[in-house]
């Protein structure tokens, strides 16, 4: 696994890189970024939060947008932004924003063709934590974080595997995709029209049998455009209150679905997830 | 003058808005955005920062990337950004990226084709300020910081205007057009070959012989890969040292020039105005 570094740019003390690599899983050149925050400079290892991202962005608009390198240098976290998709002239792809290359859905694919390259939850849950173990001075101490289809993902990524994060967050989640548009153009295209094999990718249905818990923080703008359409946290919150899970909902008057809305919450929610990676 | 609204987003509490306007002054339709911090919701007037880009961006890039909201809304300061040139189909333009559209570098044009759109600085001096006092909660209290080519234009208007802003910064700026590359090529378009005409706008040529004083905080990061061949701040220094002027200048060991170098040290330059801004 060769790492190739794209960028480096000192930002409050530590340095947020991209880097490219060519990823087994996904069987393509794949970029992502990290942040390594000053605490890193004399070798001390760091808990990571990976962050995933929603549809239409890559390693960059987390790293640019957020403002979470602040708050990480503070608290001493790094911070992993993979891309949404594998890429490439030979990756299957489509015209929509919401399916194809730039919204991988951090499914595991079965259909053709997407199964070729599409296994954005391998990806992200095996083989860069592993590489950026590898690479990186940061500790085995992980949690996850993400946007809309990205806070679908982390929420489906830690309710799957409770060992492997020790917290979870999510801004504006695609909450329970097997209802609604997003989610439904996307798993019958990765996963096929069988709705029986779409569940372990459904948070709130997933939320609503689980029997081990990682704590949970879930921020809302109530001005999200795509609030009632697509998103509808309301149903992990009825998840949560069938197996006791530990969710906190806040939901944020006047906030949108950007990343505005996220830029100003990162704080709490890298507060949240330091108070379990530290303990 | 009217204004037409492009976007609004909720952030920390205040509001991040796009607007668009027809500029008399640019004779063209511009693109500004402005940040109203949560003490104007109860109808207080705040201070107001302006900030000037560098050539490439627009009204996006600062109110994206620089992360100065948070700590906007902490202060009470608004903060307005326009684009960095007259725009559209019907204005002259040029295939670099460092003249025309996107680098009007804040002067007022006198060469054909320039001298027909190309008056930024009368409309970032006057015009723009002008508007926002007239439609949103903002006191006559102004200062006025920029990066890049938006640092030169922020020193020239606060030296040419030192009783208009009570303050003025800058990350990165082309400090010396006269002598540098980016500089003679856009006062040689703009301005025409005779470089007597280009010294008004030239902050470290202003700087020497000034008599009226603003302060003045400029930070440059060693790793800036146009330091030398563009950028050249310690003519800016030994200027402040023949006229006395107030410049603290500050070298930042591993930055570059991107917006990872802003936001890394916005929180210093905004506490730096709302000093003289509050006073």
């Amino acid at each position: 696994m060769s790492l190739e570094i794209a960028s480096a740019s000192k930002s409050f003390g530590g340095w947020t890189k991209h880097y490219t690599h060519f990823s087994e899983v996904l069987n393509c050149d794949m970029r992502f970024a990290i942040y390594l925050p000053p605490q890193t400079a004399n070798g001390q290892k760091v808990p990571v939060v990976h962050w995933l991202s929603g549809p239409t962005c890559t390693d960059e608009n987390f790293m640019h947008k957020a403002g979470a390198q602040r708050i990480a240098a503070e608290l001493g976290i790094a911070l992993v932004a993979p891309d949404t998709s594998p890429r490439g002239d030979a990756v299957a792809n489509d015209d929509s924003y919401d399916l194809g290359q730039g919204a991988g859905f951090y499914v595991n694919a079965t259909r053709s063709p997407w199964n070729r390259h599409y296994h954005m939850y391998d990806y992200v849950l095996d083989e860069l934590p592993q590489l950026v173990e590898t690479a990186f001075p940061v500790s085995g101490s992980a949690s996850v974080m993400g946007h809309a289809m990205g806070g679908h993902g982390a929420l489906v990524l830690a309710l799957r595997n409770p060992g492997r994060f020790r917290s979870v967050s999510a801004f504006s989640p695609i909450s329970n995709p097997v209802n609604y548009p997003w989610g439904r153009n996307a798993l019958t295209a990765y996963l096929g029209e069988d709705a029986s094999a779409w569940s372990e990718f459904d948070a709130s249905l997933l939320m609503r049998k689980a029997t081990q818990f990682v704590p949970a923080l879930v921020d809302q703008g109530d001005a999200d455009a795509f609030l009632d359409e697509q998103l509808q946290p309301e149903t992990l919150e009825a998840a949560s209150k069938v197996s006791g899970y530990p969710l906190k909902l806040n939901r944020r008057d006047g906030y949108d679905h950007s990343y505005y809305f996220i830029a100003s919450f990162i704080d709490d929610h890298l507060r949240f997830h330091i108070q379990h990676l530290a303990a």
